[in-house]
């Protein structure tokens, strides 16, 4: 067993070069015939050629009568001709053969029946007219779908209309997945152990290979021991087009896959320049291609993006056709270490007329953010970086029009933004509600250089004891603005549940023992909390971890139920929900800021539709600690 | 039963108004319980809020040692620190829980093992680093996923993720089929009858419905018999959601869909407004709804879109998304009739940088203008049509980047652009060709009005017998451009099998009793034969079927074959593709002209490289009738 370490790390192109040499991929998952009617979303194999004509016969266009057009000269509406039924005529249905003989259609309209055999007509008929000429679809030998084309529904009209009522497509390759790891338990299990988590890439990457065209195979997981994953790809290798070890790709103790891969065959790449997704491992085994996808949902996801989903193409003889993008504006710094290509995944919105990007937290292990995005920016791996200001090209992981429906709000966090955003579907489907959480004063920020529609805020001045209002003055002066109330809420300490520390207000979080969690800059509970230490005369020093930072109510709730921390300033409702007790300190209110000039647009007319429902109110007050009577209030404030 | 006419024609948003106030369609489906892992592609009934937050526990983020960071501090490269196993340090792996009393992992290469119980260290471990918190992905409580939303592969492992293994999702609408037709045979029949076609439209419309969440049932063929499809309607309709009767909805002798569902229930609607899929029917049959598709292919296709996709979203709780549109540039005017919204099929390129769309066919029996079409323009009902030069927004059918890869060529038909598509395909998998065919000249003029990339062209000077360049010199002054040689082809009569008719030249295409039928004006053939008409004396008028156009040498030759004429003048590949006698008559060159501007273009290289390839040309000499000695020569012609 050879030393645990990654090969040289290879650039993203360089890895699929290596990858598409080793093998003669194109193509190879094979080829079988199959019924056309059920070849929807398979990939032809060879060019389809038209076997018979559409129609294959001249066929009546029309409902009505087949007659020799010659029969009908010189009729007129003031003199009829009259035909008779079998000599002169036969009735005839849409899609029919023309008779032999017969070169021309009378709509049953244009009919006057004088009895059972006998019809008038005051028109005479023009050959061949209501005729389908036989292929006018298409004429035999015409070219149908060519290769490497994936039927669409009509084109199985177009198959079985050139009379194939089979065609050849390509095999979907099969694809085994390997998830590996201590910690994973099956999804059968209904009760989850404590320090054990569901297995869940497999299923991801299971969704992504069906939709993609691959027949996936989950194998059932495998813990983390060199021999059980090496049988578990000798054992399979026969019978599949791929094997994928899902985990166990980077280079620590338990990362087996290389060596495995090594002992059975032969490893090509470790490490691709990417990130997420930087332990990958392509090799083969027994000449079929091996992948060590990492165990990192996201970086599971990226690496089958980049390098599964070609591969899988290829083997099916096609290619991945380009991902829809669009330019979009970044509307702050972010900053990236060289090396890698970093896909960064982002919220976006259209505001003012430009399509606005957002960078979502980057963990590869939070697959919220793949859920949350919007799209992906690629930065490349010698970039340092993105400017505020700066235009990036995203691809889009949701249609554009949907984004175009979505309401950005960048701000404050408030546990009922959720509720709000699920409601706001239910009444109006079309609409999205997208959070970023910032803080108070990093939402009036966002508001003013044009990054959101709203912005979330409960900011405390402490000179006047007001809300809001006198913050808006001085920092958004010159835009005029609606303040909408979301609600008034209690924020307290959050503490252990039965409080065993015994915390009984703000001067005991300086108490020897007692570790405390904080907000970050900027957000209003921490000016609430920094403006409660000054009147009580206590600095932030004397507090221990008040350096240590969290962004929203929850994960400062997170932290207290984890034993990270005694306590920490937070709203009621974060308390409840993880069940933990709560010091009630102050009421504030929390507003949402709207911008006049984005106030009109339906979206966010229907936003405070939805505030003002009176289901949503019900289910913010039985969060806990909501007090909703000024809850859809609107001032309207031109600064 | 009461007479067959159409109740008063609705509007497109009419008749689905009077559909979903008809009935009760929100979520109608159900709901019901499933595997987080199997819900791809299904949709939230409910809101999902995380049972469990994620990571669920403080979780090494690296694979390393688990430590009490008090215990590090002091450590230096000049003081290393030794820990011990189990009294100071414990291994851990990426994703396992922190043990309790441990606050921060050292990762594994920072650590030098002394011997197999002593490390050492020489830098101090801040508290939490390289520790996922709790909750860093999603804190217990939150929302996951929103009510009506379309699972993606990656919401597969935000819902495992969130401790929930199951997830309550709409039932899929259930569908019944109820194809009719007498001319109609299933796809398991081998042999074609004459005068039948395979039944298409249930696979088709089942591969959407599908694709759109449901689950399609299609009843096996049932003739146009008024009690059987009737029986088919009342025996089923108890097990299914939603019943489609193909065909019959127009208000023909057979058409007995209205009448069947005013006897079972109730017709609310016969007759929208559009074009394809006037004749469409909606009603109700025991409280369930009903819909008559119209049984031409577009027809039935373009009311699934417009009409039934909608309402198996609605069964769903969700709304269909906006399709991707994109704003298109006309170049010719599309004259319409006021009284129904016109979908037109078009064919789309980017040329000089903009999007141009080319009308395709609008029969509605036309299968493969879908298969053909980019893209879907909606001209409203009171419109009169476009003009050349107007843009307008069409639904896309293909993606933006699929239609940015794509050659249009329009001019004259040759049989071998075919075989020049797929051979492209196959060659240069990312682009495609697409041919319009409008007759040499009006390719000339296409290139001229910006419309095409590429014309291809045989076009004859009388004067003096040159091929193409005299009209470049005529029509495309101060365009420079390379002529692209595809072939030298043999023109000539096409005749009925065994020449029944003894027809020996264009001389006795004016025999008595001699049906011809002719190519369009403008074309190189047309041009062709009255060159030779002209050269032998003869005038058009004595020839019978003079005046009947068709647009390829292939319908030319259907029109042969299907004895609607008895000779026609096209090449050589035409007869021999439909097994007709040929008689020879010219030899010809056929070009692609290609602008200079466009020439240095990749997907241009690409088709040009593509003519020169061998296996190319054999393909298109065992066509019959083709020369390509000098195939792939190209001249560049400075007008």
């Amino acid at each position: 067993m050879k030393p645990n370490v990654y090969l040289e790390k290879r650039s993203l192109s360089e890895a699929l070069k290596l990858l598409f040499e080793a093998f003669n991929f194109e193509a190879s998952a094979g080829t079988e015939e199959i019924r056309s009617a059920q070849s929807a979303n398979r990939i032809t194999a060879l060019p389809v050629f038209a076997r018979i004509s559409s129609p294959n016969y001249n066929a009546a266009a029309m409902d009505g009568i087949a007659v020799r057009s010659r029969d009908t000269e010189g009729a007129t509406e003031a003199s009829p001709k009259r035909l008779s039924l079998n000599d002169d005529f036969v009735f005839i249905n849409t899609g029919n053969p023309l008779p032999a003989g017969r070169d021309a259609v009378i709509m049953i309209e244009d009919v006057s029946r004088v009895d059972d055999r006998i019809i008038e007509i005051i028109r005479a008929a023009v050959p061949y007219q209501h005729v389908r000429a036989m292929g006018e679809d298409m004429v035999a030998t015409e070219l149908v779908l060519p290769t490497g084309h994936t039927i669409r529904p009509y084109d199985i009209g177009a198959l079985l209309g050139a009379g194939h009522a089979t065609v050849t497509v390509r095999k979907r390759p099969r694809v085994l997945l390997i998830p590996t790891g201590d910690e994973l338990v099956p999804d059968t299990m209904t009760d989850l152990p404590a320090g054990k988590v569901y297995e869940s890439n497999s299923a991801v990457i299971a969704a992504m290979i069906n939709a993609d065209g691959g027949v996936a195979v989950a194998h059932p997981i495998v813990v983390d021991d060199y021999d059980s994953i090496r049988l578990a790809v000798s054992e399979n290798v026969g019978q599949f087009d791929l094997i994928v070890i899902i985990a166990g790709s980077s280079a620590g103790t338990k990362d087996y896959t290389k060596s495995i891969v090594e002992t059975l065959g032969k490893v090509f790449v470790h490490g691709i320049a990417i990130m997420p997704g930087k332990p990958t491992i392509l090799g083969a085994v027994k000449n079929k291609p091996v992948v060590g996808l990492p165990g990192y949902p996201v970086s599971a996801v990226m690496t089958y993006r980049t390098v599964v989903r070609p591969l899988i193409a290829r083997m099916q003889g096609t290619r991945i056709s380009p991902d829809e993008t669009a330019r979009v504006v970044v509307l702050r710094d972010i900053p990236k270490l060289v090396g890698n290509d970093l896909f960064l995944r982002v919220q976006m919105a259209e505001i003012d007329g430009r399509l606005v990007a957002s960078p979502l937290p980057r963990g590869a292990g939070n697959i919220t953010t793949m859920v949350k995005a919007d799209g992906i920016i690629t930065i490349d791996s010698l970039s340092e970086g993105l400017k505020s200001g700066d235009t990036a090209t995203a691809v889009l992981l949701k249609k554009r029009e949907d984004i175009a429906n979505t309401i950005m709000a960048v701000g404050s966090h408030d546990i009922s933004l959720d509720l709000l955003a699920g409601r706001l579907r239910t009444l109006y489907p079309s609409f999205w509600l997208s959070s970023v959480n910032v803080g108070s004063l990093g939402g009036i920020m966002a508001l003013k250089n044009g990054e959101c529609h709203l912005a979330g805020s409960h900011l405390l001045d402490p000179e006047t004891g007001q809300y809001n209002k006198p913050a808006l003055a001085r920092y958004l002066t010159g835009m005029p603005v609606s303040l909408v109330t979301l609600a008034h809420r209690e924020q307290g300490l959050i503490v252990q549940k039965g409080n065993p520390s015994r915390i009984g207000g703000i001067a005991d979080l300086t108490r020897k023992g007692i570790v405390f969690v904080n907000r970050q800059r900027g957000s209003g509970t921490r000016i609430l909390l920094d403006y409660l230490l000054k009147k009580l005369g206590i600095e932030g020093r004397q507090i221990d971890g008040y350096g240590r930072e969290e962004f929203t109510h929850l994960l400062v709730a997170a932290a207290v139920k984890s034993a990270r921390a005694d306590a920490g300033l937070g709203i009621r409702a974060a308390a409840r929900a993880l069940d933990l007790d709560f010091i009630p300190i102050e009421h504030e209110q929390y507003d949402l800021i709207i911008p006049a000039k984005y106030r009109a647009e339906e979206r966010i007319s229907a936003l405070i539709e939805t505030i003002r429902d009176e289901r949503f109110k019900d289910e913010m007050r039985s969060l806990g600690g909501y007090d909703t009577t000024e809850t859809g209030k609107e001032q309207i404030i031109d600064a």
